[in-house]
């Protein structure tokens, strides 16, 4: 489909065209990019390289290209992401009718086409606001089981509106950043007052992320049926959790110190269009929702085939989870429509988390807390290690695609290495 | 004690010099001032006007003042804010030594010292992440109170940790900013399912926020005995609540919807050196506190007097609260210290609010909430009206000071107008 060499499987086929932010050790000015096989277009490059000539009405939009971040572009709005992805894809095309763009321009593949392993990525947004969200039904009742046993595992409002709390937008960082096991005050079981110590139950939650691309004004809620408009696009995300830390604080206001020590995100946004034909009908709700919640589609969830990997400080990978994004109550849309019913505004760049994704099977759980039923039993990994939270030097990665082959639609991975606690105040 | 002629009284005497960003319908670009009597020295033409000329030290800092945000000038750190400050008052103190600057130069007065009735107000931060604590303790056991009896008022975390939750930046405004009642899902009494409704149950939150001025790297967590270097200033904040919203939906991630329609802040920070004077121990904690939280001086809170006012559609001045902002458990660098305790970086611009200040006597409560006993009883005002929660069309000031006469150091006020809930989807 390429005249560009692209692996089979790829997550990043031609049919994707992820965009994220780049830097190389010869320009280190963080630029956007786009995701090809191996290789990486250097948009900057790539515009000033007159890439563009041929599509005139993308010339008015080109100073996003020379951004930081991926904000201005969001800004653009989806029938601009869609003209972009769209010629992107057709100069890459192999029977492409513009050759002379970059097929045979050796000289702009000198400077914009670049491989990847040489690349760094960076944030790909500038995060105003991070919003975390509870859709993940499976999840919900195999925490609400484990602390309420099964029949009050879920609170009475889950199955109408779509729980959520604020997060922390300054702690999330990409994929490859090194996390140091968080301090914090902890009750241990017996005791009377709690004590300082680094956090003895660190987890992973698996999620996705979405980003927003159009604002709404404050008091203007978003139709739910017109919120697919606001969707910029996806990203895999790991929302590191300090379970005993939890534990203690969150009564009455939520989670705060347990959650806020860093949000792991994949560093290519999958655009919402490259996902059209992901979408699918998510967990099914007897409820009759209010008419707010009440979507035109009912496939508004998506069908993201995800996994976890944990690669213990030896160096062995196991696998943890296999699961699909299919396991939500509510979908992105409803996500907008709700957080926006108050007239809050969202803006381009803000972040909104799906909450943990598990499935109802053992080995489909999106944390280690419900696959070891509250750190009771133990995982077995290789070399007959176990694991009941995450370990010092234990890295855990999150993968998740869409189809295969030549038009597989793929995430890449979130990684992340949980390093020791650092000393107190040297 | 200055030239300048300042009202007796004046919230912005010359001990104060508070920062802000504003506008004029001649220069409608936002931009640095300081507040000072009825007047405001606009620091971006006073810096062009050579007004800074004698203070050599500061040139190479002046490009902050040509910025349409404080978060700049915040981070140049606390001996630049007390150099700048320190500078200004010189300029303005009746025996200054350098008359030629301001005193002496109509030119310069024409182009920066402009009416405060003529300028418009501004956002004084960029907010990356806003956190709001819950640290007034007579507010957590007022609700408490309400909602478990006063044997279990207070939850057990309550007296060892400041709780906190994170909020919405994006729907932070400045004083004088309508906001319209919002609507959101509530279960009414006896119900089973919720409804869609323009929210019953508004409130106030009397607060006080922080901004932050120095970025902690993610991983290393503030010393309390630091924290001092972190902080900026201050504002009066009103953070605005709907009570049957949050009932319905708190459990178990906190507030959401019931809290990111609106947040209002005055607009004029107080400097943390402006406000030395003012600090006093606050409510006594007889728990053992672990190390990170102890402070080697004990009074790190503020003694601020705070009142509330509500002004009813037909115009009506009715006083509601009058309290003090010693009324707090944790003080400032305490929170700032468990913030950053599991190595959360924050980022000059972040704004962090004490939670709702309410003393222990009737006429002291910092939200309609406990004033009315959670709407039972209703709040008298002039010419017969009542109030159990917020009408369309009351507007609610809230007003702080420290001292009097000419060493005064005050907030102004940080007012908002409920409007009515906008027709959903229009």
């Amino acid at each position: 489909m390429s005249w560009l060499s692209i692996p089979e499987d790829s997550d990043f086929s031609i049919a994707n065209i992820p965009f994220g932010i780049i830097s190389t050790t010869s320009n280190t000015t963080p630029r956007p990019a786009i995701a090809i096989g191996d290789h990486v277009l250097d948009l900057d490059a790539f515009a000033k390289g007159d890439g563009f000539s041929p599509a005139s009405d993308l010339h008015q939009h080109l100073d996003v290209f020379s951004q930081s971040s991926l904000n201005s572009f969001a800004a653009l709005g989806r029938p601009v992401h869609r003209a972009v992805r769209s010629y992107i894809q057709s100069i890459f095309t192999k029977d492409t009718k513009h050759p002379e763009v970059l097929k045979d321009n050796q000289k702009l593949q000198d400077a914009a086409l670049l491989k990847r392993a040489d690349i760094k990525n960076h944030l790909p947004m500038v995060i105003g606001d991070y919003t975390d969200f509870y859709a993940g039904k499976n999840h919900a009742y195999n925490v609400g089981c484990l602390f309420r046993g099964p029949d009050n595992a879920l609170q009475p409002n889950y199955m109408h509106l779509p729980v959520a709390y604020h997060g922390r937008a300054s702690s999330v960082v990409v994929s490859g950043t090194s996390i140091h096991r968080p301090w914090g005050q902890i009750l241990r079981p017996g005791n009377k007052v709690p004590d300082l110590s680094p956090c003895q139950r660190l987890d992973i939650e698996l999620e996705m992320g979405m980003f927003i691309c159009r604002e709404n004004k404050m008091g203007n809620p978003v139709p739910v049926n017109e919120a697919d408009e606001h969707i910029f696009g996806y990203v895999l995300m790991n929302d590191w959790s300090a379970r005993d830390i939890q534990a203690w604080e969150y009564i009455p206001l939520g989670p705060f110190t347990a959650k806020n020590f860093g949000t792991s995100i994949s560093a290519w946004v999958v655009l919402a269009d490259a996902l059209e034909g992901a979408k699918a009908a998510g967990i099914k709700n007897d409820n009759e929702l209010l008419p707010y919640l009440k979507e035109d589609k009912k496939e508004n969830v998506l069908d993201i085939d995800l996994e976890v990997e944990i690669i213990t400080a030896s160096g062995k990978k196991n696998h943890l989870s296999k699961t699909t994004s299919r396991n939500l109550l509510y979908s992105w849309p409803q996500m907008i429509a709700h957080h926006t019913i108050t007239g809050c505004n969202l803006r381009p760049g803000d972040l909104l988390g799906s909450g943990t994704i598990s499935g109802t099977e053992t080995g489909t759980e999106g944390s280690m807390l419900e696959q070891t039923k509250g750190g009771k039993a133990s995982i077995q990994l290789k070399d007959g290690e176990e694991r009941k939270f995450i370990q010092d030097g234990d890295t855990l990665i999150i993968r998740g695609s869409y189809g295969s082959g030549e038009s597989k639609v793929g995430f890449g991975e979130v990684s992340g290495t949980i390093l020791e606690a650092l000393p107190l105040f040297k």
